[in-house]
């Protein structure tokens, strides 16, 4: 463990986070998500929730102010303007992080495709369906 | 996820249950513990308390009912027979799988020195010290 | 071996159904498929039949209850209808496992493609032609 | 499969069957054996029992008559004058094959020495305790 | 070596006739030509002609009889109908392994395109011209 | 980048921080020292001060309290109570993180040893001679 | 440490600088440049200056002078006319290594097309945002 | 060093020059040439001159009489009917070997593309421009 | 195929025998050999005779004159002053290429021994007992 | 190539000379030495002469001045007091870089164990026997 450092971040997630330019996208994954055949590196978190990860990642990672999307979810398959519970608890979080920033949605096939073309991909204990983030890295400004 | 497999149990972990035999141990360690340096196989599992990842691990592990010593802490450092308050939460466990079993313990550096030669590790994100447990595999008997 | 878990599921087998996602596609043929030139990773189980595995594999892995066909077999050449006797012997062991389900077929140049997209394959000693199958993972849903 | 070769041997264990000479030793361990930490290369045949693997193992081995002990098993703990019947079982096959051979046997950890300094290791699903044999390969002489 | 199975078929090449499966293709080229640059597995057998090599691969190999074509040579550039003699040694040599068939013929560049696609290569150290064959592997029937 | 942390702090040396545990040290080296030839880990700082490199690596990395010495530099060879300016400056950052702890030193050929059975070392581009600080980890407690 | 060259260049980066041949490209890119995933090999030297960085690579790297833009840099988005200071900057150090040669640009998407296709990226500790300049490897004319 | 071969050739250049079949291509390219970035094999040849190694390829290698252009040299750019004099200096080589073959030429990037289909590249210390020559490998016809 | 190179050495034994520098030692040993097992790099040639192979290597391979032993076979067990007729046509192979030098031998342990720690083993499809010997490389003097 | 490196300086050389600390060894080895079976990292320079590389890799790499030995070449064997021509050329290239140092050496045997403890070899063309040179790395000391 590390000082000031969420622990449930391991050696892996961060040299990942720390690796990860401008634009490049991570994704939050529930447990039924098939993560291991979608191609980016991926990291286990079994047993953890997405929102917890979520919330651990933002404390660290910034977010991709140069477009209107940063934070992604997928649509409810047959109901895209429905809201899933485990929705409104990431943009909670993302509010405590990012208050200027909202969560965005694509539709099922679309997510599926932005995912395989990400970074890196967490897979999470979430047992909650829909369960599942994709975050866009944004940069750190000079001190100036 | 699959049916009846604690969810916490990943594809490496599972593996490593599997394909261990009779007589290899396999250690929960806290979150402090040097484990990647130990040198055995690691399992990560930053965030997880080693008293659930315990109850995961027993629910598919059979323990070495031929040697008296197959479940072990680390002794405190400097008062040997104190009882730290994590192992009294890992005895509740065991009884649970094992009732006839109940835990021994190491001194500290003979402990290290067993997990050196043990099978494999897994770091949970235990933050109680003392928060480590050696594992003896045992036999599944034929039917009969 | 573990508790509770079929004992002809060694290592490699049981973290390939546990990496699997919702959607994944593992394949259990026949001692005569060209399964090492098809792609994806490739567990042997020289000697044992294909509806033993299906039955293991089938008592861990949920079903894709998203979709019709879950479970996939190889239609007969020349006589698509037919139904080989190993197909009967796939149905008895599906219904046993998931009773509202059953199983659907494909063209055979149209099941090679699909086998190679899948995330597995499990080569079993099946000697009977036509023992081959394949299985969509499905969801494991929160317990509520 | 391939014509004449008992279809249980897969290509890993026919390589190595092949590859070994004179004096290199394999040994075929039951379900319970710690196989896997014991270091030669391991081949897994979860599911087949000790002697299915020895009777095809032998249809190709020659067993080296240049020593006095070419089959051994381990002697049962406690009692090293019992015969287990699985042990009955190996002598019988070894007669078919090797009619002037006869089974010696090692003290229990003497046989994991002589296992860890061998070429290769089978691991079997054979369930009965003791169900191991190390045999060690001898030479096909010029026809003349 | 082994008991009855030719002792020119070293450890790679048998494991790569075993892992072959029905329409997998194995093709055995002379000394000149372009192996390791085709792309597929490649066992060096420098100084054993193709026809010793041919002899020992069909004493175990069972050649596919569901198409027409399942031993191809190459077409003499030029002058496609004319028959190299090492393609008479080859006739010979299918003629008693499996003499219900008989060797068809393929353009040279069809060929090089065919090669590439198939499972292995193995270089003999043949030094006629054109000693090059391609051989797509059959089923074993269950044996009823 | 991320939020809050070093930037010079990259992701290899990022992970090691974090795998490290309870006791496994890492060394700061300078531009000279034979850093490859080492054995643990390295990771290249080059251009960058040993004195730059601590205060990054101790706002993250908790010292050892179990221990006297924590944080050990190499004794000049044939003045070992001779102060080098760079240990001086070692001082003054190690008192900013970690106010009661204080710097030890080893004779040049037992710091090389040290060296060589730690976790990690970074080479610096410290062009100042002596700029060498072994660090022993420390753990993080709970928080109550 | 080498004698007359710079120290901030380290072994891989020497290896890169002296293996690229004529019209090769490396990319000297800023700390927030997602570098990771452009897929060139990649040499991280956080913490360092992409000017310094620049001064010390053409100290050794002769420019392309059989093309007209052999140093180019990303143009500012929204306003492609604009000159950055670090752009500046890198313009007065080209002019010291190459005084007949000048900075040309690239548009932003295009410019990160040219990086992908390069032979090597280095990513400095650059916080100065368009701190990116790819460089194209020239000749060494023969002595005559 | 061995009997009756070139002592330049090393044995990484031996094994490739055995290893090439009848039409594979090696191309002998100069100090400048873009050799790793091309993609085949690359040996290096860092001080040897261009002329050197080809004189000591040729007294191994056989080059295709199959077609015209078995040596092929790159274009003076601006010039194609040029001779530059390291291509005389090819030519007299190319006679003593092969005295009915002569030298081709091809365009440049028309050059670059075929490098990249070759089987390897040698990187000669060669400081004289395009002192770069693609070999085609012949056949050795049985002895007869 | 090469001019002037025995067609029998492939690319792997011709990198070895060049590789190889004064003093390391080289073993062709018989089919029967414990090859794989014996830990130097191995190079098979099922099929070929250890004579041939012996021919080829020492039309290529200088021995050692700076000892009295450079090539070794090995003893007769039990009969130590016996000479096996393939140790005779291996003298006299030997003759052809050294004339100046005789076969000396080692008892069959110490043999073994001695293979252990050589450079390579070259295993051939010798089916003779006793069809192995030990060369040990000499030097190339400079031409004067 | 590189502004001012010695063009016979390839990547890897170069890196190895970087990577080098203070204390550790190279050795230049002539084409007989037994380089590839010693154990460090080998970089071969067949067909050039050991006093080039030599030159080129003094005119990079500092001596130790720490030691009285950072130049060692082996002794005639029988003579040890002979002073072979090849070390004379040794020793003009040595006083033309570091005109305060000589030439030590050592018997055979124990150059040849240094030689294995070494970080690196660079195996010449050389064909001067005892053409062999150990070369221990200097410090570069801060500008000051």
């Amino acid at each position: 463990m590390l000082k000031s450092i969420p622990p449930i971040l391991g050696p892996d997630l961060l040299a990942i986070l720390r690796a990860m330019g401008h634009g490049d996208e991570i994704t939050i994954v529930d447990a039924n998500f098939p993560a291991d055949s979608s191609g980016p590196a991926l990291v286990r978190m079994d047993g953890i929730s997405a929102t917890e990860i979520l919330d651990a990642v933002l404390s660290l990672l910034p977010l991709d102010d140069f477009v209107d999307e940063a934070a992604i979810v997928m649509q409810t398959v047959g109901d895209p303007t429905r809201r899933e519970p485990v929705v409104d608890a990431f943009e909670g979080i993302l509010q405590q992080h990012e208050p200027s920033m909202s969560i965005s949605s694509l539709e099922r096939f679309a997510f599926y495709e932005r995912v395989k073309k990400g970074y890196a991909i967490v897979q999470s204990g979430e047992s909650r369906l829909y369960g599942n983030i994709i975050l866009k890295k944004g940069v750190i400004r000079p001190a100036d």
